[in-house]
């Protein structure tokens, strides 16, 4: 089991969450609607709590710890237990690129590697759609979900983009190697966007806020590409880094627009 | 007097919120610090507060009027005062007019005409820095000031660019046309960012998050630009906007880099 201990900063109530042990736990017997993560309070015990965390490691949903009080928000029937449930459906990688490879000769997926605020989430999958991107793929561990926060901040984008959550970065890049793609990394010290020719499947792989691309996701990338910029200080906001990154593609890839 | 009963959202204490009457007015009366804004409980009454009215209207500070039990957070001695000052020093416009013509032959300025969130505000300042603008020119009123949740967005770059608040956009515009500068409007329906070749002193201006460039100032634009992107959405976010479009006139600007 995998007890998130970190970070709990987009503990909110919502409209996508569900709480209470019971409604939880049906939730997740149901599997019907797709489950981002599951809430507990460290004193949380009991047999409903051992099923839901039972359910949760067969299905791969992120378990967060989290002390009690800050249960309080979801009233006095939240029991200690919490489910954030998707504000979008997500596909399976195998689908993502097959449909990706039929809308177009040369698609165009985006990697987050690792992106934890769901307001950069949702800006960044609003300039996936601007941009034409076929797709976005998201890690379910340590990473922002696409919860009702980011699908506000996407005015609407998520209903546009097939968007892919996997388990593991890495292995989602080899199957994408094996399918043809290749893959780019966005790092300072790159090569300047501009000069880089991108007319093959690609990926772009942007990193989280504070730490980057993760160095074994890096050594996989067939190359690094950067935004050129002054030297006084040392990057973008996430969101708008890949906003300049996908409009340079959106114009390589649409020279008459 | 102005008192802008709408949004308070960004309402929340920090290190650059002083708090309680006498403090208030010692602040405005000593006016060695900019303040952003005083905020008033709408209970509050007596001598202070009508003092603190009146020279925060003497000196042109936006009066936020807010029920009494917004100043909780405050603590018990907020005695339903509060004013923001500013995390960073504003400059003059004559002056940033001027030192931008000392560093560079064709200066690029911004104006952001109401940006209302200051996550958006401390992004854009971000790009301003990475893509080599001069200064960044915002309103002083219905807009977010540079506080500190600005100032922590930007991630530093607010300590790297000279940024001046104007009471009016517009005398703003004619004063920079009249110093040679020619304005660009960033708006849907422009010209196609670019094919805009533009090796003269530019003033790009944004617009806020929801409205876009106000009509009167849109009028007074020398000409439009815009972002080409795919039809599926109107627009993107306004700090990505603005980094797409700092991008393009960085690599105009320095087309060896």
């Amino acid at each position: 089991m995998r007890r998130n201990q970190r970070d709990n900063k987009h503990f909110e109530p919502s409209e996508n969450i569900i709480y209470g042990r019971n409604p939880v736990l049906e939730l997740l017997r149901a599997g019907k609607r797709t489950v981002n993560k599951i809430m507990l309070a460290q004193t949380a015990r009991g047999t409903a709590v051992e099923e839901i965390v039972k359910l949760a490691k067969e299905k791969g949903i992120a378990l967060h710890s989290a002390p009690p009080e800050r249960f309080d928000r979801f009233g006095e029937n939240s029991q200690g237990v919490a489910a954030e449930v998707s504000a979008t459906e997500y596909v399976e990688l195998s689908d993502l690129i097959s449909l990706s490879k039929k809308e177009t000769k040369f698609p165009l997926l985006i990697i987050l590697d690792g992106i934890e605020d769901p307001h950069n989430l949702g800006a960044i999958i609003r300039n996936c759609v601007a941009f034409g991107a076929n797709g976005v793929i998201i890690p379910k561990w340590r990473a922002a979900g696409v919860n009702e926060t980011a699908a506000k901040a996407s005015a609407g984008a998520v209903e546009h983009i097939r968007i892919c959550k996997v388990v593991n970065t890495n292995q989602a890049v080899d199957l994408l190697k094996e399918e043809g793609f290749w893959i780019a990394g966005a790092e300072n010290g790159g090569q300047p966007l501009q000069e880089a020719k991108l007319a093959f499947p690609l990926v772009v792989i942007i990193g989280g806020e504070g730490a980057g691309i993760k160095n074994l996701t890096k050594q996989k990338c067939d190359f690094l590409i950067s935004i050129p910029q002054e030297k006084t200080i040392s990057s973008l906001n996430a969101s708008c880094a890949s906003a300049v990154i996908l409009h340079e593609l959106y114009k390589q890839r649409n020279p008459k627009s």
